[in-house]
């Protein structure tokens, strides 16, 4: 039998992976886990990481109304419901992977690495906070928001939400443990929902009330582990042309320039697809032998072997 | 200067370490990570775990309150609630400490390592719950406990507690990642609150509704890691005979043959200081040249140096 070198991939799972509430990501997680184990199997080397939208928004709604009830229970901050999601989206998966691995023989070690990611006080996303998080809120609790200091918005006939910044990723404070993990072969979890974001001044780590797009952290992920493909799975099986009309085109291929093209056609929705394309582009600049794929679990092992999604390269 | 090679220790965290909310825990740490950064200056490396009662109690209660609230969002497991407060704490923590070692200058890499604990699906404490979690109920709400096949007990006077089963732990199942990281010099915090308890059957590993012993699973962590000491933390700077009578008196020293006399005597309460007695006993077993301090976070560095705290050995 040739031996085959691994090959290192960082793994960017969506929301369609984990489910909205705890039943439906323990179901998700157990599919997912399948797609993942099958990539073990086929030799590749994973590093994982996962959006947590629904996750801490649920966490944050359970905590806020914890507090309303029980006035002793101080609320808890965006940071800390962020690390609160990272234990139960890591902790799920984890559990369905090692499972699945255990099932089909495979003994590769799994775990995930709470990970925390510095942000600049001073990026321009904190003076126009966009990410909208949790549900609907009536127009009385959407003042409280603002009177707490915190951005709403209206999204006319359906109510207020609030939004937070999305500073860009500066560094992976637990970028050490990730990488020796990973140099020594095995499964690692991190950065679940971007990881949390923290400001580093005066000696203190402050968590920050923001969200790192789960897109740009995997990007980043790729480049510093010198991942070999950075690997976003989404609910649709290719990036498009013209997406959602008449002439709407799947790209199975395209280069960074292409790439940027697209994007200043303005192409790729902002909240959607562009910040996938954007940490390809950050990845590939500084992996320009690496390649992104972005399609869905289903389609993952054809997509790496060019058969199928999108393959985008330097 | 001389070359002093690293003393490895365990170090367990209780409850004072943490406080009871979001607002007290941020605050206790901050203090909990000077008293862990001294033990990194004076030339430890440590591993630290930590109990979660406060924390996963607060957990359960607010996703119960969300499922009451908001009906499809589904409810969450202890397992869950528990890998929450895994998240919860261990970024609190690794924060704090991070932070405390960069004001020193110290830059050795600080993680968390999620960890689920296998235990006997046949274990004796299964058949006879003890472990008292959460806040005082109502009769009805007691009630509802049972018929979801929950245990609970009375407390003359005070009302209902849920008691869940307090199994031995089996393997750590995340143990390849924390000894890896660990054997490179890393400070890790891992198996929070016990561990994530899991039964491994059919090929699934089962979330357990249980609490394994903050200080049995230290045990077990200070024998898998060799570890030279194994440090509990506690709110009194020592063990007593006698404890809260006229004729207490504090235990400098005892090898475990005292210990298990002492045992045998009624010494030490159930839900206190025994565990943490047993703990010892454990891991002197596995490791008869170790030391097991039991002390306050003051006391500690006088207590490795012999000045303060109990200290047990073979």
């Amino acid at each position: 039998m040739e031996e085959k070198k691994q090959k290192r991939i960082v793994v960017a799972l969506g929301h369609n992976a984990l489910g909205y509430t705890t039943t439906e990501q323990w179901n998700a997680v157990r599919t997912t886990a399948k797609k993942l184990a099958d990539l073990v199997e086929a030799g590749y080397q994973l590093t994982i990481t996962h959006s947590n939208g629904p996750q801490v928004s649920m966490i944050h709604k359970a905590m806020t109304e914890l507090h309303r009830i029980y006035i002793d229970y101080t609320p808890a901050p965006m940071s800390v419901c962020s690390a609160m999601s990272q234990g139960y989206a890591g902790y799920d998966i984890q559990n369905a992977l090692k499972a699945e691995l255990l099932t089909r023989g495979i003994t590769t070690p799994v775990s995930t690495i709470l990970t925390q990611v510095s942000v600049d006080p001073y990026d321009e996303a904190f003076y126009a906070p966009t990410k909208k998080i949790g549900r609907y809120m009536s127009k009385e609790d959407a003042d409280n928001e603002v009177k707490k200091g915190n951005y709403v918005v209206e999204e006319p006939g359906k109510g207020y939400l609030r939004v937070v910044a999305t500073p860009k990723p500066l560094d992976i404070l637990e970028i050490d443990a990730i990488r020796l993990l990973v140099d020594n072969g095995q499964i690692v979890i991190c950065c679940g929902g971007g990881g949390i974001p923290v400001i580093i001044q005066d000696g203190a780590l402050q968590g920050a009330s923001a969200v790192i797009e789960k897109d740009d952290i995997a990007g980043k992920l790729a480049s510093d582990l010198k991942s070999d493909e950075l690997v976003i799975l989404t609910s649709v099986p290719n990036v498009y042309l013209n997406f959602g009309r008449e002439d709407q085109k799947a790209i199975e291929r395209m280069n960074v320039e292409e790439a940027k093209q697209y994007i200043a056609e303005g192409q790729f929705g902002p909240d959607d697809m562009l910040p996938k394309i954007n940490a390809a582009i950050q990845y590939l600049a500084a992996r320009p032998d690496g390649r992104t794929i972005i399609t869905t679990a289903d389609n993952v092992i054809d997509a790496l072997n060019g058969k199928a999604g999108t393959t985008i390269t330097a």
